[in-house]
């Protein structure tokens, strides 16, 4: 990469847009040599409206500033995310939509990828609850073919944070994911 | 408060230090009026030695910077957490010690206190796994005294917070928390 590779989720308050977060930076960090994250999450006026953001700086240097400004990368799955911040994307950065939740596509000069994410999880997988990680499989499938991460170190590190009994439940839904994005890139 | 106060909650790996920090900037945000919160986990190669941070900034106005230099408040858990991160205390802020894993008190000019966080929450609770929730039931009484926050703003973050089924255990070793830190201040 290039000395600092912003990520950022984004969505409505029940979708888990942290945890998914928190699990790219610890992947980023303790998994992949050589690599420090910063991971935040912003809470203002804003945040009360409804649309929720979780941010991850990846460099492989030390990272003066935390905020994901101009993000490479962003999964964003409510309409409402969209219009808030799809405009921060990269010039020619990677946009994933939830197909079912953000109707329009934003007009910026970035790949958009339109995915069943939540239909994923509530229909496949049967449960609502795992989005997040089937938005991370796609995460973990764009930071492979851009050479920052390897999809394992997401994986094991989803299989270290979720509660014991549910990481085969996850890591389908993280598997699903992988597979939704390697279907377009 | 005065423009900015800076929370930090240390420890190691498995003692949910992310997720106390996340549900103390969502009360903030979210149920406190006009407060504004930015949450930051960093890792970089001093998080493959064990000592883990989560940092939280509370203001009324914009938060341009993001992370906690020089806290106001810290909840310290291991000696080596204590080690790495006690000497960044603000001076006469508040320095929160877990008594059974932090040995030494650091040499600060600050409040310190030992409390017996870790062994509330496995001999009073039963569960080590809540350690994150005495620990917030403590900040949520130096909070409350300094006139930040109510602790009910972080009680009902929490019930909103943890898994189904688990919100009465969590509050209960949220609410040992607040009582051993109320015996004190």
């Amino acid at each position: 990469m290039s000395d600092r590779y912003e990520i950022r989720v984004a969505g409505s308050g029940g979708q888990g847009v942290i945890l998914a977060a928190v699990i790219i930076g610890q992947a980023a960090a303790l998994m992949e040599e050589g690599l420090n994250s910063v991971q935040t999450q912003a809470y203002g006026p804003e945040a009360r409206g409804g649309a929720s953001k979780s941010e991850v700086v990846l460099a492989h240097g030390e990272i003066d500033y935390p905020k994901a400004a101009s993000p490479h990368l962003q999964v964003i799955l409510t309409q409402k995310a969209s219009d808030e911040y799809a405009a921060d994307t990269q010039k020619g950065g990677v946009v994933i939509l939830d197909d079912f939740f953000v109707q329009e596509d934003p007009k910026i000069d970035a790949e958009i990828y339109r995915l069943p994410i939540v239909k994923t999880a509530r229909d496949v997988i049967g449960r609502e609850i795992v989005t997040n990680m089937v938005a991370l499989g796609t995460v973990a499938r764009i930071l492979e073919v851009e050479g920052h991460m390897k999809p394992e170190s997401i994986r094991n590190t989803i299989i270290a944070s979720v509660p014991k009994g549910t990481e085969e439940l996850n890591c389908k839904a993280f598997d699903e994911g992988y597979r939704l994005m390697k279907e377009k890139k």
